[in-house]
């Protein structure tokens, strides 16, 4: 919301306490409408709802990955969020078309982190936030990360060496 | 979720990129019981629910300082979310009763920051977590938080120097 | 919210549509505090808040029959919504405290229905709604409600020959 | 969830409790997809979402009209739900994209209702319902649906002489 916040590098927050980070070759965009039910009495977006916009960024992410989310959890394994973060920029209005963009930061044995941009009409930035992932079967046990899923997430892509701000 | 994500302290989380902090000698504590429209397909609640939990944190928080959210909104002040972040710990459960966990983590003369812990029936620790807010007008325009708020959020604490991990 | 609309009696509503219908002996009231999430940008409670506050007067009112819904899933039961209704009288607000009122309207072999009163602080009606459930197993399959459930819920009652408005 | 609560004609329920409706000449088709958030843990989506899914049909039905809800609201003017009814006839599923259909019901000088159809990825029926709405001024005081609205919500349409089951 004040210009000193605006982040240097895009994804710069989502490296929050993350080691590491590839240059996301398959970034991945889709559009939202914003509902009323997402809004509160501010008159803009309550700020829980850009996290289910986040979920949406992922789930189109992997299914262009030919490998959707429900294909993921019917081999019984879920990928449930154990870190988030958000920073909001601008406030997202009633009926607004946002762009959600949505980049593969990182992959290790034990967990995974996506980062986020969303957009506003205008091209303005509205939120930028990473969510972390971990895996667990069925009963919510933890596991390794199959290598099933490893190999299609960690692809090849241009290393950056990057550290967390 | 696992054990070597475990923060060493009590807010250590609720610090991050937030410099200085102070130890709130006003812990606010309330308790929730889980809807059923809070879980997910995964059997347990879904994360972006964790935040409205915040959300009702912060306003009793603000309650038990005679300074109800809803009387500041009515002097025209709005104290918008700019940054959350959340850390899951265990997964919280349909009909569990929680501990909403509140503290002050300091203030500047545009931004208020607060920690957050929520703790299950066993004491088991469900998620940790911040909000850092500023201030905006009716018209959502940047203001400076003013002195009546300030004077009454930045009560003299025991100060402690604490940094981000 | 206009006076002609204003129902004769305590849950005429919660009988469209249905057959026969008792009067409850067992009415229960919870209390919620409205969240800020609740709101839309129309300054008060999103509609298909309603329902949520009407399911969490389900679960208390199953609790004090010491039928928890909890357990209930537990025995492999579960007790979908397949209709509901609501009508709204005057609009909640964040930060009240409302009263949820809830009472059983009855049960066939194939359906129960529960109807539902939402009061503001100064006694003022919010709404009123009911909502129709089946029973379905597991695999949400129809199944007859089994008769121990069949014979908490239908405890004898003083019986009201009512026909729907 | 059973056969034979099947609606006998399209938007049957749609008429509960409202007089007179004409056939719509202008039913209004969008689709969403089922977002992870709008699961519980039954593994379907939780009901009151469906609502919010009436939301996106009502909001896109008014656009087609040239007539964005948000230009209403800037006129002043607003229609909030007094009345909803839901009928679920089959559960609807994470990642499915389900078509939302949208009539128009009718208007009085005090209200205006519309019918809703959920239809699911094989054209299964998911659900069917309808919302009435009031109009009311910025401080949400009754108005009449001023003429300017009304003429453009009341154009000719076949009528047929309906009445309420």
């Amino acid at each position: 919301m004040t210009s000193e916040k605006r982040p240097k590098r895009v994804h710069d927050f989502a490296l929050t306490r993350w080691r590491g980070g590839t240059v996301d070759p398959r970034p991945c965009r889709i559009e939202t409408r914003v509902r009323y039910a997402e809004t509160d009495q501010m008159g803009v977006v309550y700020h829980a709802n850009h996290l289910v916009w986040f979920e949406m960024g992922r789930v189109e992410w992997l299914d262009r990955l030919d490998l959707p989310y429900r294909a993921i959890e019917k081999e019984g394994l879920q990928l449930p969020v154990i870190e988030i973060g958000c920073r909001y920029q601008a406030p997202a209005r009633f009926d607004e078309t946002l762009v959600i963009e949505t980049r593969f930061i990182g992959v290790t044995r034990a967990r995974a982190r996506f980062g986020y941009r969303l957009i506003g009409p205008t091209g303005i930035p509205i939120a930028e936030g990473y969510s972390e992932h971990a895996a667990v079967d069925k009963d919510l046990h933890p596991v390794r990360i199959p290598d099933w899923l490893l190999e299609v997430l960690d692809q090849p892509a241009e290393s950056e060496e990057e550290q967390p701000a």
